[in-house]
């Protein structure tokens, strides 16, 4: 299969593509046409059918659809004129290839993920964990597939995974630096911050915000989660508890970023500075794999400020 | 009994106090002395202990302790100096005397709450209200004696029924003035939205900040406590659940003010702005009850700007 | 008459409408044309006139036109093709059919406002009130017509007065549940706290900033109406009229939204919360009126959030 | 008569006292004391009436006394031991020795102020300008002796002159630079741009809020004494007029400083930073003057940072 | 030569441009075609090479370019439609007519300026700003073509120059209205504060941020140039030294607006005035030359509000 | 010796403090007094010497002092009655028991440092680095002995080295993590970030803001310094130098915080938040070493919220 990125004007193609977007328009000649946008891992291609006959069944948005198209030119871009299209069936397409994954191994992380937890010594912390990480298979396969976010870093299949060992592997690391830190806390407080994504979130490939996400959001609803799971377990302490979630509800730092509390415990404001560190370096890692520039990007709106790749050294 | 607002320099006391604070010092003679402040429904008066023999029982903060003692003036105000020293035996005295109250009655404010939660006639949303306020006999002798604040406003025994009350009186006008508001949703968010504060604020006399309530906070418990009782009501619609929780976590109105959501749908709007106003109003209420001066009373730091009473009109 | 929200593509129209905007341009083939923005209650369409000839009346912005087109589509939209125009004549229309108007009627919405001016005994404030409301027709006329914003809320014929209404009847309802307030003092300050809009905005159909409004703003204008009227009448008392003065400065709470005093007065600050809360109010529900659709619409300036409807009850 | 910088202890003094604060107190003994400040305009003093027979007459705040004391220290600071008081005679004391006042001739700035206007050539403008500063003998009275502030900067008799002439002469200055500015209009509201504080605040000695310096604050009194006289102007140009007004209200820049509009024509730019300017820079003067130190004297509130003054140059 | 502003749809033009922008496209028929931006000192204008023939030679952006092409229209601009190009030869074309210029004469600013600095009394500074104003022919050349901005203000030959004499104008004026500043050191300031500007931006044409001004910028720049001269001037005092330079990094007044450190001496205070006062005044000025009209030109971006110019006196 | 932690009220002391502050006073009865704080590395005590007669040395601030006086206690607090003063001789003390020091090993701590440095590969980074950090004997000695404060965090001796560390620890962490990171360059910023310190602040035992660390502050000075040593090294790539000097600058990651720019490479932001880290991580460890309370220690002024230590695991 030939990947959007590597499509050139005059080449003709018969492959899957996931639609991501489908909008239907009327011509001046006020005929109807649909307006598509078809994606694979590699990228997106606008894409037209301007002849609804029955060579185009019917499809959705987020549907993987068999496309028979030729490539050509508008406004300098390039154009899918799409001929036939049916929806794909299974076993003709594998989802890896058509949704933005991790560059690291889904696997591998996780085992170095299971390796920070052993770490853990408190065995009500411990088990705790486990119950989520090692015993609740639906939310491992969950957590395994899932994003950071809708957009801005993080955002594809692998995403959340990966945003949780780093902050995880930060924390570890914070806690050889600082002995002060409980690190059985912190490792468990690190593995629990963002799990409320997989309710803010929906499942890939549409990774959108849900109605719980937008008016409830991942803080409150990773909160819940852990405290439930917590309430199940009879005879945790109620102090430890509340200092577990506490350094989940204050994981953003500041109240006006969405944090209910600021970091009263040194974990807490430990879990803060990881979580934030790691955030800020993906946004600028994503944006300097996006091009091949060695100049000034552009202000970025998470960062504020003009970026650049630092220069090759001499 | 004469309370402390009608003590006058020369009288002797005997009677019961509140002991809010008790310090001990060491005097320039290298004596031990204690420094108590004492506390009725009418204010406050400091009180020294300069003799600890053993006419000077044991007692600790918060407690009840009758007390012998000579009224003086010290730097131009009152001071008890105390002679004897008791804890205070059940039936020698009344809370109700001793901490602050609303002076409005807690059973007709009752009354009148119970009245707008008849007005619910969603029956899912009805039911999840009485749950707490008709069946839940813990829950409502607490909410009844509960204060809404440490300080700032409502602090007092009381006070959170009184506040609970304005917000849905408010929020009930609404519904009438408005009528796209979801009435039932509305009366329901308005009813649980400082319901948190149960566990944010520990029982009078104390009535200070409780670990959960500085680690978690009213409105995250508050969502909890609802949500858990949700959680046990098997049908509840999920889209309902949600739009009820989102009410409560938005109604600070502003995330820089510890809601994890601003308001996002109209009831969430109209709950934050009758809380808003009558928080407001209540500070200024509560300055201008403690002064008699038709003068400007200095800026106020909740309200961010100098007050002074409305002149009396000619 | 067919209004533009019932045009379809293929009618032919004759009929006036009101001429929102006129741009002359140049085609390709260096021809002039106009590019027409026509309008009436039910909303806008775009008009194209090609042919600048002897059929095409001189007119300006702002004016009724009778038009003669045919409707077609163009990139979706609709697009009035125009053959001929000329300036509509006396009697031709009706202007409250070209122009956005209260949903609500004008004299019942006055009535009430009337009655709620009859609940003021101050005689002073009621004859300050009165001379507006009762005794000045011009006022009354201009006040009955005006809008109460250019955009944001309120925009519509009667809009000032539904506003008003809604501000005055909230107000009302706080005097009743705050005792402390005076209510002949915040009745006529919700009255008069936006009757600067009659000279910061021009009339309908222009609706626009005035340079008065541009450079001195409704607050002030506000202010120096009921001032100059104040004058006018000896003996008013000056403490009475510096404190309802104060409440029209003060209206909308924060300096940086352009009050140059903070509420400092109990009616100021109740007048405040009052008309925020149906600022926002409105905000949000004309949002909901432009749409059907049960999503999430959007993060709101104004409200600086994503909104939705919520959702109809099971 | 030897002022307050020159007292020492051990003197004896029999002279005249402006008393800018009584206050009753008790002594531990239970006896009544009065604390007072006494003020010239060379400094504050301490004093106590420790015996309150018929040495002693009755006086009050803001009033000037005949005071018979000794000189002793308390603290460490320098304190009046009072024997004797009653109030001062017209003739025996000069207002001038007892409050601050510039260290400018308030004649020589009237004159500089008097030359300023008449580089006016506008005849309404200059018209305007005279019918206060020439014909009203009653507000060019007001004008010399008023502060131009509480504290802050300019709080001194003929403060208020002292800052209009350096405003109007940097905003002559401009003109020159910046060929753009309408000359008339930018002088005509330098000299207009705080006369609001004659009415803001009380005359002196007491210098401070008026009821109406608080609720309406000097830029719209100022803004209303100009446009009360402009309507009194049959023929005055609306759009001149609402020009210079605009300029009053803008003055302070921005509206979180109070200022209802933000500058929006050049001579309204100008006049804010000819007004800020001076502002700041009297501010700083101020506190060097208090202090022969050539050290930091710590962070400055109005100026948010630490200064100190320049180093004499070698 | 007919300048950009003159140019008319028919004509033809044989003449020098400067190349602002070269961006090649392809055409929909997937033909290779220019779009590029030609400017002179008066505008600049839109331009189409359809034909990559040998006629038109190799040339790059920011190069002088003869240009033969035909005038049309295209959306109703004009746009070059071009047959030849060929790069421009050295006394084809003069710089001045292709880059924007001041309106004032160079040399006659740079005279003014000079006469400036020769009020610098303290031969210390007055050498320091010689070795650079006087005896540094590269600097003194670069400073007179520099501009002071790549947008906002000032950003044209002589823009530099241009808004240094103001910026140190205003201050001489300073010093003679307030004493207490030290007027050697404050006009050594003024000319120095925004030499840093001369490795910020690079030179025309180009006239954009070079590497060292995104990462450096100029006010540690002209730190950086200043102290290094002075580093080489032995015995030059210490603590003149260092308050000079922090007139430098403070002149912008506020950390948030990129100074280091904020005014803590007099003249850094009267610096920052005088450089803010002309840099907002040059942006209304700019803003309105761009424009005849007399209405308001809607919200500028750096002033923050809606501006218009001041009606001409009637 | 006794130090002062182990004072206590009856006993007689006779050794050396170090004098930090000597103010002198006047009593009620007209004699002269010193008041003094004595500190060694333990903490303050104030004292008194009453009687200023030969047995009273001359003394000044910052000396150190041998001291024979009484313990005895004011207002509940320890004071020492001084009886006898002289200069303490040189052997009679050791610096280390008087100022506040690190508990981590000075040497150790450079160890570790060096072989941090020992990372860095590239030949020109690693040349600058050695030529502070090995060559310069002057710099090493001030660099192990200095604070990283006045006050906040770090302020102790070896709190520069203790800081750097830890951040250069961090950093090269995150190059680990981060693969995309510039190691050299990173490290390099790293050991230099805070060298400004070095002339921003006193040697102890001042410790406190020297004239330029007030006027230009740390981060400019860090990077002069860094800058004129890069000068001296001919063919060092002007590229890469301007990278480390931004980096340098951008420390403090906001304009608001007193950085000249915000970060714009991956290095930048990545010392950002290395120093950002181990800053706030050390001022909540200081907080919880100062205190045995597990209770809440109220807002920290830093943070910006209430702060308690983590309770013990059970």
């Amino acid at each position: 299969m030939i990947f959007i990125q590597e499509l050139r004007e005059g080449l003709h193609v018969s492959r899957v593509f996931l639609c991501k977007q489908k909008v239907q328009g009327t011509s001046k000649a006020g005929k109807s046409y649909y307006s598509l946008k078809l994606q694979d891992k590699t990228g997106q291609i606008d894409a037209k059918v301007w002849e609804l006959n029955n060579a185009i069944e019917h499809f959705e948005n987020n549907e993987y659809i068999f496309v028979e198209a030729d490539i050509t030119t508008f406004n300098g871009a390039l154009q899918a004129n799409v001929k036939r299209i049916r929806r794909a069936r299974d076993g003709e397409y594998d989802e890896k290839d058509f949704l933005p994954v991790s560059d690291q191994s889904v696997e591998a992380m996780y085992t170095e993920l299971m390796a920070l937890k052993d770490k853990i010594e408190n065995p009500r912390l411990k088990a705790l964990v486990e119950s989520f990480y090692v015993e609740d298979q639906e939310f491992i396969a969950a957590f395994k597939d899932h994003s950071a976010a809708k957009s801005v870093h993080h955002n594809f299949i692998g995403g959340l995974l990966q945003h949780t060992l780093a902050v995880t592997s930060i924390c570890y690391f914070y806690c050889k630096r600082y002995p002060v830190l409980n690190k059985d806390l912190l490792l468990t407080a690190a593995m629990f911050h963002d799990i409320g994504k997989l309710r803010e979130l929906s499942d890939f490939p549409d990774n959108d915000y849900t109605d719980e996400g937008q008016l409830i959001g991942h803080i409150v609803i990773g909160y819940e989660m852990v405290k439930t799971r917590i309430d199940r377990s009879p005879g945790f302490p109620k102090k430890l508890a509340t200092e577990l979630l506490h350094c989940i509800l204050a994981h953003h730092g500041e109240m006006a970023y969405g944090s209910p509390k600021m970091p009263s415990l040194i974990e807490a404001l430990a879990l803060h500075h990881a979580d934030d560190t790691d955030a800020k370096m993906e946004i600028m890692i994503e944006e300097f794999e996006k091009t091949g520039s060695q100049d000034f990007l552009g202000v970025n709106r998470f960062l504020g400020t003009n970026i650049r790749k630092t220069s090759k050294s001499e």
